[in-house]
This record gives C-alpha cells, sequence and structure tokens, in this order.
C-alpha cells in the first residue's frame, strides 16, 4: 500500500485523487493546496488529511509519494523537494515553462531518479497497444508516425497567456508522443497559424504543424487545433515497412445510424480529456505503483519531460523565426 | 464472339444491352419486344436490327444466344422454344410463376441444358468473394447465413398485383443466394407483416422474415422490407465456425463526415438496384459467355431457378397458412 | 445510502459484489451462500458479514435489499420470502426455469412489486443509446429488430444439464430484449439446430434462430449460437420508417491494423460477458438504487421476467414440436 | 463527337485511349508514338491510324483535340505546337521538369488557353465529393487539409533518374490538390528521408512530409512514401470550422472478416493506380469534352500545372537546402 500525497486540489488534481482512492494498492493521505477552500474539498469529500504548504506534504512521514499537480512554474521546486525528502514523484507536464529550469532540475537529480511525469497518454489503451505491436514487429520498421491532435475548445485569453504557448501546452503530449515511438529527434520545423483572433493578439498559434526528423532518420508529423468542432479529436498512425496502425478516436457508444442521408454515422467523439483518458490516467497510477513497488526506473521519465520540453522550445523558436531547428 | 438477342426491351432488357454492347467478345444482334416503339428505341440507338415476334429471334441464323428479358409468364415458353432452336439461354429470374410450369420446363429440358438463370447477385464481387473465401475454408465449416434485404421503395400496386408476391418477386434473390452457401434446404417458414396498407389490402406482404433449415442442418435467416429510407439495403453474413465474412452496403464514395453530433458517417448506400448491381450483371455476362465458349455447365442453371421457386411457393405457404413447411 | 445483501457468491455475485462496492449510494452488508467457502471468501475479503441461510438475510434488519444470484431454481422462493420480509429485491434471469413458477410468483406479488429483474443489456450504453434514440423518434416508426448474440464458448455438458434449454437460458435476455423494443409478442417460431454434438445428445440445440411477432404487428429475429471464433457476439439492429439504428461489436481498444491482405483490422472482440457488460451491470445498480430512493416502479419488472420466461417457453416449443406457437 | 489523337503510346495513353474509346461523345482517330510497335499496337487494336511523328497529329484536319501522354520532357514543345495547330489539349503532370519551361509556355499562352492539365485526382468521385461538400460549407470555414499519398512499390532507377525527384514526380499531384482546396500558397517548408538505399544513392528522398501555409493563412499537411505494404494509399483530411470530411482508401469489395484474433478486417486496399482512379481518368475526359463543347476554360488549366510545379520546385529546395521556402 502506497501512502500518497496530491499537491494541487484543482482540476487534474482531482483526476489523481479518483484514480488514486480506486486503486487497491494506493491510500490517498493528504491533499495540499493554498486555497484553503479547495484543499478542504477535495480532502474532507474523502475525509483524509489536508494542508496549505508544500513542505508540510515533504516532511509528513505518512506520505510515500507526491502527485505534483500545482501551477507549472512550481513543478521543478516541488519535484527538488520531495526528492530531496525521499519522496517518490508523478509529476504532471510540462516538466517547466523554461527549458532552463527544466535543465536544472535535470542536471541536479540526473537520470536516475524516483521522478515519473505524466505523460498520460503513453498508457492509454489504444496507443499503448500500438506502441506494443510496433515494438512486437508486426508492422515491420517503423517509418512514419502522424499525430493528430486538437482540443474541442479554445482555452480562456488568461489561461493562453500562462501557458507557455501552443507548443509547450498542447503539442508537449504530442512530442512525448514522438519521442515514445521514434527516440531522440534531430531536427523539428514548425507552423503556426490562426483562425481565432484572440490567440492571435496574444502572440500565439492556434493551429500548428510540426514536422519532426528523429537521430536516426525516421519522419513524424504532428498537426494541431485549438478548437474541433467534433469533439477531442486524438488520433495516430504509425506507418511501418510492413503495414500500419492506427489509432480511432473514441465514442461513448458504439451505436451506428442510417438515415436517408447517410450511413454508418457513430455518435460525436469523446469531447473531454477526462472521459477521453480516464483509463490512461488509470493506468498511468498504476505504472507509478508498480515502479515503486519494484523499485524500477519511472518512466517516463525526467529527462523525458525535458526532452519533450526542448522539442516544445525548439517548435516554439521555429515557428516564430520561419526556421528549420537542429536539437 | 457470341451474337446475342435480347427479348423484351424494358428496363431489364437495357440493362442487358447494355452490358453485351460493352463486352469485347458479345456482338447485340437483335432486339425483340411486342412494342414496336420499345424495339425500334432500343436497338435503333445501337444500329442493331429488332423484331416484334420471339419466333424471329429463335429462327435466325445469326443468333447464338438469346437473353430473355420478357414478362415472367412467357419465360418458359421462351425458354423452350429457344433451346429447341439450339440457342444458349439467359433467362432473367423467377423461372415462372407457377412452380408448376417451373416443373415442367425442368421436366422438359432435364438437368444438362444450356439454360442459365439470371441470379445476378450470386456475381456480385463482394458476395461472390464471400462465397470464395467461405469455399476456401477461411471461416471454417458454415453455420449460419443471414441475409438483409431491402429496397428503397415499394413496388406500384399494379406492380405487386402482378408479382406472384413478395417471396416470388422480391425474396426469390435471397432463396437463391441461401442457396448459393446453404444448398438444398429441408425447412422453410416465413411470416410477414405489413407496414403499406396498400399492399396489405391486395393481400401481399411489404415485410417478410424467413427462416431456412438446409437438408445438412444448418441454418439461414432472410430479412426483407419493400422500402428502407436509406437505401437498398443488400448485406449478407456468413458465419462459420473459425470467423464470419459480411457484406456492407455499397456506397458512391468513400467520404466520411465528423460534425458536433456525429462521426464516420458515409454517405448514403446505393439506391438503385442497377447502380449497386452493375458489376454483377456485367460478371453473370461473362460467366455466361464463358460457359458458352467452354462448353460447360450453365450455373445458376435452371434448376436452381426452379429450386428457387420451390423455396418462394413454400414460404408463401407457411406465410399465408402460418405453418412450418417441410420440402 | 442502501444497504445491500447478496445470495449466491458464485460468479454473477461476485459481479455484482464488485458494483455495489464501488457505488456511492450503495453499502454491500451481508453475503450468503450454503458453500461456507465460497461466502466467506467473498465476504471477508471486503470486510463484511457472511451467512449460509438466505432466511438470515431476509430476517436481518441490516439489509434494505436483496440481490438474488442463487440458482435459478431458488429465485422464485427467495424473491416471495425477501418481498414478505419488506426487502428490494434484484433478481437475476430468469425468474424460474418453469413458467408454472414464475406464474404464481407473478399471481402473487401481482405487478405492483418491489421486484427488479437482473436483465442487464437494458443498461448496456450502447442498447439503451438505441432504445432512447428510437423512443425519440429518430427512424421514426420502428418496423423491425433484429438481435444477434453469440457466446465465445459452449458450456459445460453440466451446466446444460440444468439451464432449461437455450432458449430460457441464453435466448431469454434476447427474448427481453424484444420485448423493451417491441412490447408484448403474439407469436412465436423458432428453429434449432446443432453442430455441438455433446449438446445434441442432451437433447439441446446449440444454434436457434427465433422469428417472432408482436401484438402491433411488428417482427423481430433472433439469432443465436452456443459458440463464436471471434468472440462475444452482441449486435442489434432497429430497422425503422425513417432509418436504423445498430450496435456494434466492442473491442477494447480503437487500434486498426492495414497489412499487405487487408486493412482496418480491429483488434479480436470482447470475448467475456463481464467485460462486455460491466457498464450495464454498473447502470443496472444504478436504476435499481434509484428506484428504491424515488419510490418509483422497478424496471425491468417481475412481470417482464414472467413474459420473457413465456417466450422462452414458447420458443422451446415451437422448435421441439416444429411449429408456430401463438401466445 | 471530339475527334481525339493521343500522342504517347505508353502506359498513361492506354488509359487516355481505354476511356476516349468508352465515352459516347469522342472518338479515337489517331494514335502517335516514335516507337512504331507501340504505336501499331494501340491503334491496331481499335482500327484507328497511327504515325511516328507528333507533327503529323498537329497537321491533321481530323483531329479536334490531342491528348499529351509523351515523355515530361517533350510536354511543352507538344502543347505549344498543338495550341498554335489550333487543337484542344489535355496534357500530363507535370507540365515540364524544369519550371523555366512552364513558365515559358504559361507566358506564351497566358491564362486564357484551351490547354487541360492532367491531374486527374480533382475527378476522384470521392476527393470531388469533399471538395463539393466544402465549397457548399458544410465545414464551415476550412482551416487544415492533410494529404496522405504513398505508393506501393518504389520507382525503379531508371525511372527515379528521369523523374525530376520525388516532389516533382509524385508530390505534384499533392500540391495540385493542396491548390485545388486552399488555392495559392505562400510558404512551403519539405522534409525528405530515405528508407530506400537505392533511391538515397540517387540523391532522391522515398520519404516526404511537407507544410504548406496559404496566401490566406491556411495550412496543409503532405505526407508521403515511395512504398507502402498495404496498397497505394490515397488519402484527404479537410478540417475546418464546423467539422471535417475525410476520404477513406477503396477497396475492391465490401467484405469484412471476423476471425479469432480480429474484427471487421476489410480487404488490402486498390495498389494499381489505374484501379483506384479509373473513374477519375473517365471523369477528367468527361470535363474535358464539356469544356470544349461549351467553350468553357479549362480547369485544371496550364497555370494550375504551373504552379504546381512551382511548389514542387519550393519543395526540392526546402528539403535539400534544409530551409523554409516563401513563394
Amino acid at each position: 500500500m502506497t501512502r500518497i500525497a496530491i499537491i494541487g486540489a484543482g482540476r487534474i488534481g482531482r483526476v489523481h485523487a479518483s484514480t488514486v482512492l480506486a486503486h487497491p494498492q494506493a491510500r490517498l493521505v493528504l491533499v495540499c493546496d493554498p486555497l484553503e477552500a479547495s484543499a478542504r474539498d477535495l480532502a474532507g469529500s474523502h475525509g483524509v488529511a489536508w494542508c496549505l504548504e508544500p513542505h508540510e506534504v515533504f516532511a509528513s512521514a505518512d506520505v510515500d509519494a507526491v502527485i505534483i499537480g500545482s501551477p507549472t512554474r512550481f513543478h521543478v521546486e516541488h519535484i527538488l523537494e520531495a526528492v530531496s525528502a525521499g519522496k517518490k514523484v508523478l509529476c504532471e507536464k510540462p516538466v517547466a515553462l523554461e527549458l532552463a529550469d527544466a535543465e536544472r532540475c535535470l542536471n541536479e537529480l540526473g537520470d536516475n531518479t524516483d521522478v515519473m511525469l505524466g505523460f498520460n497518454r503513453r498508457f492509454d489503451p489504444t496507443f499503448s497497444e500500438i506502441h506494443r505491436r510496433v515494438a512486437d514487429g508486426e508492422i515491420g520498421d517503423l517509418h512514419q508516425l502522424t499525430v493528430i491532435s486538437r482540443d474541442p475548445f479554445a482555452p480562456s485569453a488568461e489561461y493562453v497567456a500562462g501557458s507557455g504557448g501552443i507548443f509547450k501546452d498542447m503539442t508537449i503530449h504530442d512530442f512525448d508522443m514522438v519521442r515514445f515511438f521514434l527516440g531522440d529527434i534531430a531536427e523539428v520545423v514548425a507552423v503556426g497559424t490562426n483562425v481565432d483572433e484572440t490567440i492571435r493578439a496574444q502572440g500565439d498559434f492556434d493551429q500548428a504543424m510540426v514536422t519532426l526528423t528523429s537521430v536516426d532518420g525516421r519522419m513524424a508529423s504532428i498537426i494541431n487545433s485549438r478548437t474541433c468542432a467534433f469533439g477531442y479529436d486524438q488520433r495516430l498512425e504509425a506507418f511501418g515497412s510492413q503495414g500500419s496502425l492506427s489509432a480511432d478516436n473514441l465514442t461513448a457508444t458504439a451505436v451506428r445510424a442510417a438515415t436517408s442521408s447517410q450511413t454508418q454515422a457513430k455518435p460525436r467523439i469523446m469531447d473531454f480529456f477526462l472521459d477521453r483518458y480516464i483509463d490512461a490516467y488509470r493506468r498511468e497510477l498504476d505504472a507509478f505503483l508498480t515502479s515503486i513497488a519494484d523499485g524500477a526506473p519511472m518512466s517516463p521519465s525526467l529527462r523525458d519531460g525535458y526532452e519533450a520540453l526542448r522539442l516544445a522550445d525548439a517548435a516554439t523558436i521555429s515557428a516564430h523565426e520561419g526556421r528549420i531547428v537542429r536539437l
């Protein structure tokens, strides 16, 4: 039984709380949030303790592991303190907004740490099955990867302002997915445009296309949009020498409709990230607990978090300066 | 080069004319229809001869083969005369309206004839691929067959009046399909209902479900409707010990649409039998010509035509008398 | 909070235990099974009380509701005693093996009882969405229903011996589904065959096709097999005047594969009823608890259980005597 | 009736010959190829005249229109001579290997000519339906276009040597498709890699990804491969503010297979461009003939041919020099 504290009682903290509460090998013991109402609310509804200061979490002898869901600007500080206090860490993405901060964290902790980065999509049943079948050689050598990732609704201007830009905030998941399949990347070129005038006015993009070449000469294409009328578009295609494996979008049911104007229509695809990825969050927690139980290296690792951010940084430069960036 | 005459310049005659004209091994030489305008019109547009009387077709030394598309009540007479005149015959289904007539024809000609019955669906690329893959053992032993067949629009009252009823007119294709897969049938039970008051008033059904048991103990289900809002619903599923093979409906294009309310919507399925089965008619003619060229037995044979009609007759009795009919 | 006891600690009892334990408005308080090991095992792992005798359950003041998962031959007795003791009841299907027993139960309790029958498939998200959309008029008037239901593996000879036959044991779910969509049934005809020699030797069928006509003249077709190489085949199609709604089989992931010989291949369909219907069991429990909380009539009701059994009885007669049965 | 001559009796010339022969408003009157055997063979099998020298075609009073299927290096010369001789022209893509040649041709003839470029994919029923539905506003404003185009087999080294490189030879179709949907392009970035060592040794790429930004700020992604194990992969997705429209690959039949390891498997996708695009060639010819009959401007035009080549040229520079190219 792993005793877990959650830092950050916002939306993502609540997701983690629910998976911890449902997991037979985990116990939620502490919730921390500087907003007392948030901390009390989340902790209280499950009858666990709460606090306002992260250092209380790190100091607690009752806590084995910490899930960090605080705002990104605190991630590095919380990771370093948690590790220093001997806690296992599962930290939400991205590891930092500034690459230098992530680098400092990685330099301090090195590769061999007890920190897992919350790239939940690696644990999605569909994406992870594709990864496993590619690894099993089902499609021969993997040559190309296509990742389509579109959010149902654009975030608020306030959110965009603190997000670090589309590549660090949204594409970061896709960068990790590309590295999950292709390994380290040699070259990035990103193009951004706008259909949302508010986001344009903030100097950020809401549409993006990124091409990446891996160190060993394979290619990936990422296609992003901040809005998608038909739901939360999350697809992936692995193309290899012997075939391809691709991920359809998910729908809540398996209903098909035929009418006078069409046939085989499925219901709208899932449009909320929690519905779409709830299994991924469950399996992510399970992998975290298994690594702790087995004393095995965490994966995705802190370095994975750093590398994804490095790609986001490179893409940001590429799109804003209009050039290919070599890493 | 096979020289072909067509008897009957109506809708189905025109279909056959177009496939004959497009086939490199066939030549259309004569069109026969008692309505001079029809005969002239079809023949003239292709510069071929025409006549009003079938006996002129049978007497012509320029005709190698005859495609019979006359009204059903003339089929047996035309088949017998054509065979007697040494012509090869492709006759539209059903072979007759009355089983006794079909039986007389079969008794006179025997199994070893030069008569092919126009069960075009056997030649549909999708259905014939399923048949071939079943024969190749891909799904092990075939245990169950499901045939769904729904017409887009109910026929006119006039047509219904002369049709011989839904089982002889519409289900006849499905009976042949069941025999194509399961061989001879031991038992039939049919249930009919109505949603169309006009057809009900005529004493016919517009909805039907038929269950058949083959001589060797396998089962088939046929589901029919005279109307179908979403097009010409033509599906089939072969279920075997190792798996199943099924036929999707066809659409004119491979477009998929995603909107705020649905995903993966294909366009309306094809709703006109000629669009849906044009390839089947082409391949049927090709099989007819190949049998002639090779001196090989025709398939589907006159006996196949008789047996399908026997099933239609049994289904008619079953549905109207409310009992299972053993053959 | 509803306090629940489970009678029967076998496979289905364990399913119900897990859904009760996960439901925020339910508490599992007692497990009853004549096999002490079973009762202890299920109860003990969740720290709840257990007993060997059902009358202890009915006598307990701590129990608000009883889930009956005992062998079918005890269902009526347990229902009657539970109701008599003032407990709410969720009873597994079928209500009895003999129609007379179900009738006696219904006569004693009448329509207005606190008994819900465990036809879990009504609560499956896909089937219930189709039911709702049909009720909303999306496909106009419903004319035909097709239910395909095939089990992945044939049951043991021992199980078959006590099952009451395929129609009472397996098709019973489909009969309820037909009534869920079409209401009361006027006429049933069932045909059974065998591909399994063991089952044939026991005088039961392993393949079945049933056609039903509703009191208001609509039709349904049920297609069953005790084995299915490709998994647990659970499909349904509602065909109406304006279109159709159908249920695809479920797969564990949304992966599609393309290889040198095929394209769009999805993974094997789910082949264990608990994986396939786990959401249905959760939603069934939720509906039971909601009815209790609201004092609302239970649905599916005891009468639904009786009527489904009546159809199973009629189908058994029809298939064995080779005749259409009118109800 | 338009009297047509075909220059070039190779593979593509034969495709055009077959569509011309099948079209009721066209007559094939002359076939020209410097290889007498080729010219005789194609012409003779249809009983039409043949010649060795293109100038005989241009000089012939019996020729209304010319379909140019000669090697690319002759296209401009043949176009100019044909137009000068008053013939209507349908010329295969690309218009030239060198952009300067295409530019010279365009400068000489201007926009208002009787030259149609053979971008057959615009006429593919699936792609053209998507184009029409986008134009009809079905998905709101078009924001992103994704084009996936993979050939089943890599061409020979000899073919590659004379091809002008992947972007001019293969991607040229996709560039035209992007312009068909998004109009003129402002910026191109292309990345190429190799999995085929022979092609790498020739200094060409066999894998390519291209991102394009249109003059009005919309984006397109093109994904190419010279080989594809699962067939001729030809897909497209138009993503707009209200939804998306996408093109599935085509299969020869609508069969679906379910086995112990998978479900919904369709047959291999079509792997020969003629099978895949035969309808597109037919409709292309029809559009050409309609433009002639109506005296309407040809589309796609010579300028479309020039612009696609300009994009291919820009992509070649981008991929080889590792930079974004602005047009």
